[in-house]
């Protein structure tokens, strides 16, 4: 079990533990598989709170990441459902405009892939609460580039280290994840 | 067309105007009617500066709503896809946790019906973008019933007066938009 008085106050496990969002203990997984730790990132997505603190340290980062491009204006995505929280908090918190990708092409008909818009050679910033394959938001970045969007980089809650952060190097974008499961094993 | 200096500067109609959400003029719709007025919500929940606004709003007119029992806690609620940004814009403001209604049942086989969590007896507000006839969020009130939680009110953005507030009154739920159709129609 993690000594908790190793961890930061205000560091990322802290908060995503304070929301039950991460959990430490002694868990046998679906696949029964034995886990000393949880995570449940809906806990945090839903917690205002935890939320709000999340979303700033990942404004933090995108800051960072576009300081070289100052001037040129982002979008925030994020692919349905379980990014929209996310995404919105820090699409409201940058004060940067809010792209949903709708996951599956079976359900919309004649809607849009879409809700909210971007342009030929607007940059799109990939939000994620959870990553584990990467799978549904490699697809989303693919359907973006063939609309004429870019995307560089992804900023998730937490990667479980399953093969995300390989899929996504696969097309030339960048996995930047606030916490990953191997920080979370650390003893 | 609607007298733009008629409608006082910070009031709905106005934000809803300045991102696009509401156009006046003379619109052909897909049923071939003719409005003087086209309403595409999506461009109020992906853009921060009229989210931030409508959320503070529709969180004034919950205050208002709930003072009579200013100890108990709510949930703020919101139907997938559309209503996600504005509950989560919600919930953010008034730091209350956020609860997502999954839309339909074919799609979520083992996968809950909601992301985030609720108690017997608790009450949820549900927020909506926009509503029409009204019955996806009736659905998904009888669904949060069914399961114990309470909901009195519904707070949408736009009502286009199509039948939601027939369909919510059956079910002994409230209706309040920030601004209906008829609204939209006053010259």
């Amino acid at each position: 079990m993690l000594n908790e008085s190793r961890i930061p106050d205000d560091d990322i496990i802290s908060i995503l533990k304070k929301c039950n969002a991460v959990k430490f203990g002694d868990f046998v997984l679906a696949s029964g598989k034995r886990s000393s730790y949880y995570v449940d990132i809906k806990k945090a997505s839903t917690n205002p709170i935890a939320l709000k603190k999340i979303s700033k340290k990942i404004s933090d980062i995108i800051k960072a990441e576009s300081e070289y491009k100052e001037n040129k204006d982002i979008i925030i995505g994020g692919v349905e459902l379980g990014g929209v929280p996310i995404a919105t908090a820090v699409s409201l918190n940058m004060e940067k405009p809010l792209l949903i990708i709708r996951k599956s092409e079976k359900d919309y008909g004649t809607k849009s892939r879409y809700i909210g818009e971007f342009g030929e050679g607007d940059e799109i910033v990939m939000i994620e609460d959870v990553t584990t394959s990467g799978g549904s938001v490699k697809k989303a970045i693919e359907q973006i580039r063939e609309d004429g969007g870019i995307v560089n980089y992804v900023v998730v809650i937490v990667d479980r280290c399953s093969g995300a952060n390989e899929a996504l190097e696969s097309i030339g974008v960048k996995l930047i994840p606030l916490v990953t499961a191997s920080d979370l094993l650390k003893d």
